[in-house]
């Protein structure tokens, strides 16, 4: 049942220039190390060069630096880990969508849904809503009122959207996103907290995916905005009327206070964190669980956390650290 | 459709003076920067001062040490920013409540939901439990047994509640919020991990916020108890056996391991750590993503991540803390 | 109608020597501090110890050493923090299991459920799927395809589970976990990410629990491996194709990015982040937010979150941090 192709057939769909031909149909995607004679493997980080001679596979996707470092059947191509990317999609196209609003899904009569749209069970569709074609709408999401998803937009099973958000277009949020909650606002006021209304929304452009229980907040009274093309992990939190630039990617568990700026093409990496009210320019890689507490302005790679070591180690760092503080000497 | 007032009625309604009188009616809260003739402004925090001047609001809301600062029509009042809060809330009521229980909820027998209290699509609804006056439960919360929910709380999508927990009066869930889980406990026995089952549960006081995925888990013994006032952003983890004091803030991200005992009036920092058995007097601000280890008696800010630099410096940075800890030498 | 036990009929159970009897009816587990007569207590951290005699328990459980340290009534026993635990099983047994399918559910009809299992209201169960023996299955959970949930599994509400995924047996599940989403894999292309379907899935072994919220990345092209006897603690991020070591223990809050090895009996301490590709040797155990960015080939504890001081002390450490890599200079 799963799709097989030769080598010719993935260059005429995909590019590149295949040198030779696979002995038999190519039936998936595999690494050198684990890839069969049926598997078409690829070579994208050189440090797997020495991958090449033993691998069995059937045939192999690599660059054009590489194109004699090997027999086997190949596809030569300029980038080969998009083309890696591509050729798994060709092997395993999304599910197809199933036009078709489950029955038990509660649907408001003022939403719309379009016709060639999924909606799965359990699933409920608050007023003025609009679901565009090709959408698939897992089991259980929870999508409120005035909220827009656009063409061919996928979301998995239990996500939430509150009222008057925007997703785009080809997006997809995995399971337990939730989009729109309110924001973490409030003002003191003798001894006690007064919440303040969060009445902006979340735009999302198109091309987005946010992962698995990542919040994204709702703005106070503008909007928070995710551009197109961001790649968010999952357990990310982006508070209210941050901003995040087209094609930046967030790698899992990273926080980010409210009313941030994030330029284009950034890099933040796993667990790092960013507090309130910053501005990082395009093009920055925070490192992991790094902690940015200043506004970036230069392109580059910025790293906080000092390196783990064997904890009696850490013990006599520990010990130099706070005697600095506790005698208010330089060292 | 949306509500439209004067300078004077919102005085009226929320106190403070009016100076003036804004020239139409007004209909929204806006920053000054954005803000046009028929939305009233806010001067809260004085670095944002120097808009006043060029500001299009038709009002603003502003201190007494600022009542001369602008010639617009304007509200003075002691705290401006609380009055911004509550005059968000004036022009944004949150959704009434509809009363009823939606046809697809399953709502046991022996629970007992107030006849004013709306209960969404898909909620379940256990044995024992009671919903209170004016509560608002959104599509698909899972609500156990013998949960008490007080007076005018409100759960957006897809809150848990597990058994024999209880939410207090005018409290706010919001999406993917799991109150009750089993704490994180368990014991050695030969080299293999046997589960200590979590008896105790979950005490919530009144108007408490809780931001969306955030988990607080059942006590093991006793009860896990989250004070009154306390206000939670998303994605907060709060161990078993835990006491947050009232009115205490924790920002996003925070992880507060178990039994620790934090006072009232914190303010605890997005991605801050707590490790256990810990305890953290009044009026204590712990700074974003500071891991405290040892309890805290004195109140004040506390402080431990370095601060981030480019990395090129940051590796020079690692070495002589590497090099520190090698050779066991002071700097 | 709660269980009540003698000290007999515990150690006729449980094992371990009963010395004297308790003066009535036992009818629950307490602190050493919380209990009265019809309580037993336990010892197991000896930090307690002076509050045995004070205790007005009915009965207490202690080890070897602590035999005469109290007159208790009392359970001698070589682990007596696990026999706290499997006391607290035995008055507190986990809710019957109650075989059927809630007319609500959604089961495909080339899903194969066992008669014994329970499946809550709102489930949505794909095909293919299979649900052992005496599994629990919540309300709201969204389990895919060709899913396999071994005998006695216990997943609580609002569990997604992806298509092609399998957890072994006597798991538990909290509420809001999210297994197999695709993992955070794409690669750049002209100044675009281009997705790679991430077609591996997740293995979970036997007798593995996850905490609430926690998220388990499928595979990209291998599975993401828990091995079993694991237990997760809640809001982990486990990344794509991790194979985690049977009876490793991660606390709250952990990120784990993509193919990294952990061994076997490791401890993970809270807000912990390991980067991707390392190799984590058995029985290795991290500190508290601590980031590990080596492979680990010895087993002991590693640090590197710098102690925490009060703010005014920390301008000055950091001053110093920063002039040292400002200057260029050594220390």
């Amino acid at each position: 049942m799963a799709a097989s192709f030769s080598l010719a057939e993935i260059v005429a769909r995909l590019g590149g220039e295949a040198v030779g031909e696979a002995p038999g149909p190519l039936t998936g995607v595999a690494t050198l190390e684990s890839a069969g004679p049926a598997h078409i493997a690829f070579l994208a980080n050189l440090k797997y060069r020495s991958q090449l001679a033993a691998s069995r596979a059937g045939a192999v996707i690599l660059g054009p630096e590489e194109r004699e470092a090997t027999q086997l059947p190949r596809i030569v191509t300029g980038n080969p880990y998009a083309y890696y990317a591509r050729t798994v999609a060709l092997f395993n196209p999304p599910p197809p969508v199933k036009a078709g609003v489950h029955p038990t899904a509660q649907v408001d009569p003022a939403a719309i849904v379009d016709a060639s749209a999924e909606v799965g069970p359990f699933v409920v569709i608050g007023h003025g809503t609009r679901v565009g074609p090709g959408c698939a709408i897992g089991a259980g999401c929870a999508i409120g009122a005035n909220v827009r998803l656009g063409e061919g937009t996928r979301l998995h099973p239990r996500v939430t959207i509150y009222d008057d958000c925007t997703v785009g277009e080809r997006c997809i949020l995995h399971a337990g996103v939730v989009v729109g909650a309110d924001g973490f606002g409030m003002a003191p006021d003798a001894g006690r907290w007064v919440k303040i209304p969060q009445v902006g929304a979340v735009r999302i452009g198109n091309e987005v995916e946010i992962g698995a229980n990542t919040t994204i907040d709702r703005g106070a009274l503008d909007d928070t905005v995710i551009e197109e093309g961001c790649k968010l992990d999952n357990q990310i939190q982006v508070g209210h009327n941050c901003v995040i630039g087209a094609h930046t990617v967030i790698a899992g568990c990273v926080g980010i206070a409210g009313s941030v700026r994030i330029g284009h093409h950034c890099r933040i990496g796993g667990k790092a964190g960013i507090t309130g009210h910053l501005e990082i320019c395009d093009n920055v890689t925070v490192s992991a669980m790094t902690l940015i507490t200043k506004s970036i302005r230069k392109p580059g790679t910025y790293t906080s956390v000092p390196p783990f070591m064997p904890h009696a180690d850490w013990l006599r760092y520990a010990a130099r650290v706070r005697r600095g503080h506790d005698e208010g000497e330089e060292p």
